[in-house]
């Protein structure tokens, strides 16, 4: 294990009608004026926004909105938010949505005390400070509601980066599971699926003597491997969807991957994928991780196997350990269609004449240094094979 | 699941040498007059309070001392240490040493602030304020060191109670595991069995769909298993001793607990152990947990069965479930035996006399309410059958 600090502040209220606490919450965590930041239609189709507008009220706070975020949020949306927190002197920002809304959330939280250009912060500058961010989440999958992290896609150049800083955790969080339970299968499995990429990422170390991360990290994979069967089922299953949505805050606040190198190739690879063809990012980490497992596979065949053996029920082959690595990464083939996502490039819309294109902007688009990953140092060359392997 | 909230704010510096830092981390947290408190003669006699004062002096803090905490810390000392800090207007306790040192600093932490006598909060009070606490942990066991929780002896009539409360989260915690490795093999052999032993009393629970948090708790389970026999045969080992260190805390800070009922009978039973032989703690846990197990087994045979077969690796004996529940506790009773855990109360040096004293003291001494346990109801005749189990 690696030396690492480790600091999760954020205040989690887990459980049904938690919402309803949104504006004491804010109170709490010293908001008065807010800006509520939130998606599409389904937040105000659904009543949930009027339930917060009214729990803002009772607690006596003014507020200005901003809707609108679509998935894979842009940079345009985050200027406006920007501009609005500054004009009306918004001093908190709750948001009401999933990773992109939040993390459209953490961008402005971000860009309103910065003299600069808030995308200076996705280029690699530090974040010294932000204004504070609530959450209501609405779908488990990003991790974004207890990670310091924000992912956003620049309109000029279709750059998709991530920007990351203490500052940027949530202060509160509020997980209530039965507001999942309207999300449609397709979207309910993407969630699923990035939750599991969140642990694959951590999973696939140089660094040795692991095992209680390592174990951490198995667990919620089995745990997803059980739950996520049960909400395609049956999508008003609140208590598959209560263990999916701890699972996703836990996959991502970093508890099971401190001291621990990491690798992270895969998300940069599938930003190519939802920048250029505005696919879920869950699906097309359904596509890329299985890939990019078959590729980097002979860098460590025994974590392979590991991750086979303890996750995927397989029978360790002594003799030929490499078969038995294989066989987990067909057993993850075989899972991701059997709750719906897509197993190619082609599924996702996109194209072989753009390989090459994907594979330089990975490693060479703003603010890359040529390579990717950290489990296997992959340049263009094996980016650009990766993606061969998905067609 | 059920509802539940949870918050963790504990900043946790990780690592060789990370107790360089502790000037600056008081510092960071607002300290100017500490008082420094600690337990027996290794942290001075190893040169840990020297590094720690230097540390402390060139960050410009000043402070007082208060050593000698004793295994299941007392009372006394804690009066001593919260008119100690009052006198000299201390504003934040850096504790060095292991659960005890510190359940003893966040008992003077919550007393300083209060009017009344500290032993309210153990008989359940609600804490309302407390001095901000600072560790240095110097022994993986008790969890303490990222818990809300702390657990004194009244020396007026021996009885060992905990007190609970957001404000008695450490407001950070050093852990560096090299600190361990001059543990001798039985303390070590105590604290992992008291880290899986607060693993069990979240795993014992009546509430349904908790997949996510077994797997969690499983997951720490394995990694101990997997650990202890490393650092038993070699003291020296780091690695094994890190694995050991994070998951000590992530065993207590309840993360791997929430949304779920807990038993705790236990922890309560082996107190009066403790309290009136003075034994370890985890040697205590290590006698009471197997025939705790052995004579509750019947309220929920699948889940002890689940435990065998995931954790302790047994065979699942599907026409008799039971038989694979009961290898379960045996492989416990065989792997606390393989780290030098005692397995009887004549090896504790308890007697058959003091049962009935012990069994009525657990349910009605100071503050309880005639029964024990969130799995199983345990009155004051079950408390002592399961002591008569440990004959």
């Amino acid at each position: 294990m690696d030396s690492f600090t480790f600091h999760s502040p954020t205040y989690f209220a887990f459980g049904q009608d938690m919402e309803s606490q949104s504006g004491d919450l804010v109170r709490r965590f010293g908001g008065s004026k807010l800006l509520i930041h939130y998606g599409g239609g389904s937040v105000v189709r659904s009543g949930l926004l009027d339930r917060i507008r009214a729990s803002l009220a009772q607690a006596g706070l003014t507020w200005v909105e901003l809707g609108g975020v679509q998935p894979n949020p842009r940079s345009g949306l985050v200027y406006t938010g920007i501009e609005l927190c500054r004009r009306e002197k918004v001093d908190f920002i709750l948001v009401v949505g999933g990773g992109s809304a939040i993390d459209s959330a953490k961008a402005i939280a971000a860009g309103v005390p910065y003299d600069g250009d808030f995308w200076d912060f996705y280029r690699g500058k530090a974040i010294r400070q932000a204004l504070p961010v609530g959450t209501v989440l609405t779908i488990a999958a990003a991790g974004s509601e207890g990670s310091p992290d924000s992912v956003i896609t620049h309109e000029d150049g279709l750059h998709k980066r991530g920007a990351s800083g203490p500052a940027l955790r949530p202060v509160f969080s509020v997980l209530n599971p039965a507001l999942t339970q309207t999300l449609p299968p397709f979207q309910t499995a993407c969630g699923i699926t990035d939750i599991m990429a969140h642990l694959f990422e951590r999973y696939f170390t140089t660094t040795r003597d692991v095992e209680t991360t390592d174990r951490l990290i198995e667990g919620l994979l089995l745990a997803m491997v059980h739950e996520a069967p049960r909400v395609i089922e049956n999508p008003d299953d609140y208590g598959a969807r209560a263990n999916i949505m701890w699972a996703g805050m836990m996959a991502h606040n970093n508890s099971c991957g401190v001291g621990r190198s990491q690798d992270w190739a895969s998300h940069n690879i599938e930003h190519e994928l939802s920048a250029l063809y505005d696919c879920a990012h869950g699906a097309g980490l359904a596509v890329v991780f299985p890939a990019w497992m078959t590729y980097t596979l002979q860098q460590d065949v025994a974590r392979f196997a590991q991750l086979a053996v303890r996750v995927w029920g397989c029978q360790m082959d002594f003799a030929q350990p490499e078969r038995t690595a294989l066989a987990g990464i067909q057993a993850l083939r075989s899972f991701l269609a059997s709750i719906g996502m897509p197993g190619t490039l082609t599924e996702l819309g996109a194209r072989e004449e753009d390989i090459a294109r994907m594979a330089h902007n990975a490693c060479f688009g703003d603010g890359r240094q040529g390579t990717l990953g950290g489990f296997m140092r992959l340049d263009e060359q094996d980016v650009a094979n990766i993606y061969r392997l998905m067609l």
